[in-house]
This record gives C-alpha cells, sequence and structure tokens, in this order.
C-alpha cells in the first residue's frame, strides 16, 4: 500500500486521457497537421503528464516519507533521499 | 508539406514509444509499484515528448520559417512570432 | 533554525557567484556580445539557481518537514503540503 | 549590432533587477529567513532570468536569423542550428 492506492482510480483516469492525448498527436503527424499545432499539443501534453507526478509526489511524502519518518531510524533519511532526487529529476526534466 | 513531413515515419515511431510509456504508467499503478519507480517513468517520458518537440520545431525553423522569411512580406514575421510563442510554451511547461 | 543553517556559508557562496553571473550578463549585453552566447550563459545562471532551489528543499525536508511528522499533530500536514506547493513552483518555472 | 540591441536598455533593466533579486536571497539566508519563503524567491528569480531569455530569443529570430536567411548560403543553416540548441538547453534547463 503507498500513498497514491487511495486515488489510483483518479490516476488511472488522468493516464488514460494522457495516452489519448499522446494518440491525437500521432494522428496529427499522419495528418500532417500544423507543426506550431503539434508543439501545443506537446506542451499540453507535458503539463499533463507533470501534473500526475506533482500529485504522486504531494501522495508519496503524506504516505510513505511520513510514515518512514514517524518509525524513526535510517529508513527516514533513505526515504527523504529518494524524494529529493525524485524531485531533481522532475525540475530537471 | 511541412517540415517534419520528410521524418514522419520516426516522429510517429518516437511518439508509439511514448504511447507505450504510458500505457507501462498505467500498469505500473495497476500493479501498486512502488511511487518512486512510477515518477522515474515520468520524468523519462516526459523527456521523451520534450526530444520530439525539439526535434519538430528545428524541421518548422528550418523548413515553414525559413521558407517565409526566404519569400519576404509579413508572413515571416507571423511565423517568428508564432515559433516564439511555441518556444515559450515549451520552456514554460 | 531552519535545515539549510548548517550550510549557509556554502550557500551564501553559490548565491553570490550567481550574481557575479547576472553581473557578467548585464556585461554581455553592454558589450553588444553575440545572442546565443547571452543565452547560454542565462541557461547556466539558470541551471545554479535551481541547484541551490534543490539542495535547500532537500535539507528542508530532512529538517523542518522531518522534525514536524517526528512530532506529530496537525503542523506535519501543513509543512508537507507547504513543501509539495514549492515543489509545483520549482517544477513549473 | 543584434537584434537586441534595439531594446539594450531595457535588458539591462530587467538584469539589474534580477541582480537585486539575487541579492535578496543572500539577505534571505544570512537573515535565516525560512526555506520555503527562499524556494518562493528563486523560483521568482528563475522564472524572470527565463523571461529575459525568451526575449532575446525572439529579437535574434527576427534579425539575425531572419537576416542570414534572407541574404541565402550556408549562413542560415548555421543560425538556425544554433538557435534550436540554445532553444533545447533552455527547455532542459
Amino acid at each position: 500500500m503507498y500513498g497514491y492506492t487511495h486515488h489510483k482510480d483518479d490516476h488511472l483516469k488522468r493516464l488514460r486521457r494522457i495516452e489519448g492525448q499522446v494518440r491525437g498527436l500521432q494522428r496529427m503527424i499522419e495528418e500532417d497537421q500544423y507543426c506550431i499545432d503539434v508543439l501545443t499539443q506537446i506542451s499540453a501534453t507535458t503539463r499533463a503528464l507533470q501534473a500526475v507526478a506533482l500529485t504522486l509526489l504531494d501522495e508519496h511524502m503524506g504516505h510513505c516519507v511520513s510514515q518512514a519518518i514517524a518509525q524513526g531510524g535510517g529508513t527516514a533519511d533513505v526515504k527523504i533521499r529518494e524524494a529529493s532526487d525524485a524531485i531533481a529529476r522532475l525540475v530537471r526534466s
């Protein structure tokens, strides 16, 4: 059980919508639609993916990280390090 | 005919791989995989999308924008404005 | 006393270097240096600023957020929410 | 003479304001201000830097790149390649 388990359906719904956006991008390319319109859709898809990531991260901190800290011991440091690394990857991607 | 038309197959191949990554994300959520691993995959997917965007933009400037500038007249300004706006959206997404 | 207090000198040193980079950018503009070279320097400065932010955030989670969680009570939720919002601002900036 | 030469004063004014923001960040660290408030200011400074970059890039394309394309010959390709690389650095920073 992770932090996101309670909102699994919500995440899946958003990811299925993103899958639809990526298929829409393929259709745009196949139909030779205008480059700038394709770029606009890519930006929207990227933002949607980042929104999922931010929600997952928020739930992860409120659940897994919090639990590790509350239990004390060395796991907390590992969890915080992991979260920091994930944040750095998100900021740089 | 746009700048990307010559590399249509390449773009479609990359977008289909991204679609596969998004479906992989759904599977990870369904199988309750660890949040941090899901976040790592989202970062990879975001970077793959941005790489497609950067290639499209490069081809757009080398083709549509260049053509408009070479032909002279007011279209060039419109094309440059459009490209600048698309770049701003990419940088901010 | 916050998480970053122990590394205050390090943060100040990095921020003074960033201040130097921003003054360098002004000099480049004053001396009419090539736009692309100015842009390269701006990207380097942005990355340096983000690196400071990621370090501060890491220390903040390892200290302030951890402390609030360890103490229990409602403060922990507030701290996690604050951190999540700060992360979202970083990812989107 | 580059594209940005006509707006030199405007760019310098914005960069001096950004320099002030970076000095403000140092003051915040020196005065042990709250980490989250420091992070908010870093995000604002990053966005201000990116706004300068986007303006410079827009002027660069409307001036240097356009001129190279209008003159024809191999320089145009070099300029477009340079601009694409600068955009990629901005998107990834």
